[in-house]
């Protein structure tokens, strides 16, 4: 399994899509180490305007490919071409030779250190969370003539992926029909289409003690894109507890509030569910319009496990406590507690496991080691408390 | 004559342009009643996004087009689709089934409603107003290399149709050349294109003692979208008393005052004539700009009549006191008087008159009745002040 | 050399494009005069809107390409058009007739002016400063897959002209392989494309006693669109005394600081240099990123003269005060000191120097002439303080 990634380096928060497709190739090799094949040292030529990389952006965004997985990181291009379309897509070797160049600096640098991560080499990536991912429901999703063109499914996965990214939370992406029983937690982003055997694979493994939450417009076709009659979502109607009556999508600004247990209250967006219960319970009602005091996001208890359904668009902070809740609830952490912008993830060889801590911020920042580590790229030994500088990494061996 | 309607429940004003396309409808068919043949019960699948129509609102507007002079009222589609492109557009029938769908509820009682109105069928709609429409001026003003690209008919003429609409004055559609006798008041928005005898019939009209509107850009080009020399708008120049001599069209944005007789200053925009009177008076100056204090509005006594030139976009709320001053001056009046959310129209039948009021708010409304009615939906007799709640209809016989 | 002319009468600054390309029209013909081919009386039919020419606006636009080198001012076109396309297009005789048009009496009192204006015939126009335009350069600039697409050739050259047009130097616009003796200063915007003996040129220019200055993203590629290798910007790293080690384009709304000699800090925005001197100073640095406190803005003595180094896109307020500067440094002045609004230019015929002034503004301006003169318009002597109405023009002879 190989990859081609080349996040805006404009984007600030361009490492959280990067690590979303680094936890999808992943998957899609069954667990095994990846390679990246392709990225760039500094700055692309294909879009309006080519950002550079930063000092120090190569070398951690090129160690958060191994950190999610990869065993090998490449670049694209050896030398940057004198001519040809692509003579300004960057390169090991600039235009200007290499001689104290920082780019040729940064990448004979990071070569170096690459070297000294033979223990990483096959590590896997042990994840307690899923993400159902499936590209004929994207295609079929996005089709035209739906109740709305803005239901994308990459923007949408992101929703749910996104809070589990700045939280630690390792994720893996999952067929719909794949076996689950290694997961606790399973998350089901508008699901569009269900082919036959999906629905009792989903129920399947929340009967079995585990934790499912689905998002609005799932359920709703077969594998031909028919509409499986009989209320929506009705492949899921059982599992879920509840009958979907009508969709309110809404314009491009329209929001609604929704009220949570503890009557604080979110914003939401894009679509509502007019939602009738059939055993589940509310567990945020929408504010406005004439659904209001109407469930927007459920709960239903079935056989030993939990299906959630959010029948709207909830803001980030909603999307947080309620993913850290289930979490909480589920036993699901993270391999060490650190701040908001450092990026933690932990790989697994046999007896050795690695953690990786990757501070995406400016700032430097300072957080605790669970138990003693050893610095795989420095050999030095560390315990309590760590420091991170802006942009810096640190590959720990766990004693 | 029939008609699909489909307007965007997510527009506020959706039901204004409604009511002037089924009045060009009742128009079209020489003031005999048309048929609703499509509309949908909640939500089409071909907008970005497609609201739903809130409960109560698929009567109200159905009930729209019977107020304005239709005798049936029918929906596209019967079932929901299970599969095509069509499958997400609403139906009688959801895909959810009827058992006690709001949908279906509201479907079923509108044909309850419906049976119930056999004495409206047949009903005229007296109107003492005239709208010019035609079709060939129309995209003839529309074509390429116009002095602005932004002079858009159907825009326009709502600029005519709206502050009528909103004082419940009935305004019919007619051809330019048009037998005209039976109005007291014609509006002529944007005539660009004259066909022969077209000047003549609108010079007959005033001569014999009505009252003309006409606005900006009329009067440019023959049958064969050449120009009319002999100075601007050359076949109207007797009968508005007046030469335009340069068209000034405006940047979006851009504006210039209306100073109106009264002193109170309105805005104008999209175009301004530099215009000179000849027999005419300035009922309106504008205020700025090389032709400040020159003519923006003009009056002109014509015969028994009087002729209007608007010589640019005044804001609704000059074109209101406008339209409001001319049905004064014309004795043209409303069927009753409402607030401003309240939609009156009147249907006659033989001697039979029919009131229909209709309340476009999410308020109850309270008014006056000129005189004792009968419910024609319940039977029960009303007079003086009666109340209509949130999206309620009334349609009343004429004792 | 004729050149067709139509400056968007609603934009404020369309006589400043429209100057720029008058200067272009006389360069290109080796500084002989030339002939304004097509102009429109009043306004054009093919923008979105097409505002009119306000009143004096026509003469004064038209006395602007004789006060920039056109011996010749004639119209698109004679009679406006009854049919076709172009019917809405301005003429000298419009759609009204003659009679008392004001676009006619205009177009008349024009013609009348120009008669008188037999003596300034063949008169050339003196420049001591030359912007270097090359087409090649210009069409290999605005190529795909470059650094950034928002580098445009005219809108940078603009940026160039504009301070000095506001201050009424006079401006050559030159091939990059011109002989350059004639001038003292030469501008080099974006000069991306270098054909063989062009850097020789301007390095002979420069050494003889010339100040030359060059913008980012120039030198970079050879005749055949291939890199000039060996760090740019290769062929003027001597002239410039600097090597350019990597390009930071900029997404729109992203800016820079530029921190000048004196301490003031102006804006930057579009693209940044990272920027080594080999012998230049640097007479701006970069106020943030990683790159802060690096070169920006660079002079470098070479020869007898000096090349400045632009490596970035400051705002107008930089441009003006660094090219003032120059051309205080280098004695380049205005025919005459005016307010900002008024226009100035001056062209000399063997022994006699005309001196041309527009008012571009809505007041009345008022400033002194350095000698006396006598307008050629009317006859009239004139010494001392002047004064010159809203939109008007004057055209003097030196005594």
């Amino acid at each position: 399994m190989s990859h081609d990634a080349y996040p805006d380096p404009s984007d600030p928060r361009a490492h959280v899509g990067a690590a979303m497709s680094y936890d999808l190739m992943r998957s899609l090799g069954g667990g095994r180490p990846w390679v990246l094949m392709e990225q760039v040292t500094s700055q692309v030529n294909w879009r309006a305007q080519n950002a550079l990389k930063r000092p120090g952006q190569m070398r951690l965004w090129s160690m958060q490919a191994v950190a999610r997985g990869a065993d090998g990181v490449m670049f694209f291009q050896w030398r940057a071409a004198r001519a040809g379309a692509e003579k300004f897509h960057g390169a090991m070797v600039p235009h200007g030779g290499t001689g104290d160049a920082r780019i040729w600096r940064e990448v004979t640098a990071l070569g170096a250190e690459l070297r000294r991560l033979d223990a990483v080499v096959g590590a896997r990536t042990p994840a307690a969370v899923a993400i159902v991912f499936d590209w004929e429901s994207w295609w079929a999703l996005e089709l035209d003539a739906h109740p709305s063109r803005n239901v994308r499914l990459l923007e949408q996965v992101g929703r749910y992926y996104a809070p589990l990214f700045d939280r630690n939370i390792a994720v893996d992406f999952v067929a719909p029909d794949a076996d689950l029983a290694r997961y606790r937690v399973v998350l089901v982003p508008n699901l569009y289409l269900v082919r036959a055997g999906v629905a009792e694979n989903l129920e399947r493994f929340t009967a079995a003690g585990g934790t499912l939450v689905m998002s609005f417009f799932s359920g709703i076709a077969d594998a031909e894109d028919h509409i499986l009659l009989g209320g929506y979502p009705a492949p899921f109607r059982t599992l879920l507890g509840l009958r979907v009556e009508e969709f309110d999508p809404y314009a491009p600004g329209q929001t609604n509030g929704l009220i949570a247990a503890d009557g604080c209250c979110y914003e939401c967006d894009l679509w509502s569910d007019v939602i009738h219960l059939e055993g589940a319970e509310a567990i945020a009602t929408f504010e406005r319009d004439f659904y209001a005091g109407g469930p927007a996001v459920t709960r239903h208890a079935y056989g030993n496990g939990t299906a959630y359904y959010v029948g709207t668009r909830p803001v980030e902070g909603y999307m947080t406590q309620l993913l850290e809740g289930i979490c909480r609830d589920t036993g699901v952490s993270a391999p060490l507690d650190a701040p908001l912008s450092v990026e933690v993830t932990r790989r697994v060889a046999g007896e050795n496991g690695f953690l990786f801590a990757l501070n995406h911020s400016a700032n430097t920042v300072e957080f605790s080691l669970p138990r003693p580590v050893v610095d795989v790229l420095t050999g030095q030994g560390h315990e309590g408390s760590v420091k991170l500088g802006p942009r810096e990494v640190a590959i720990w061996r766990e004693s």
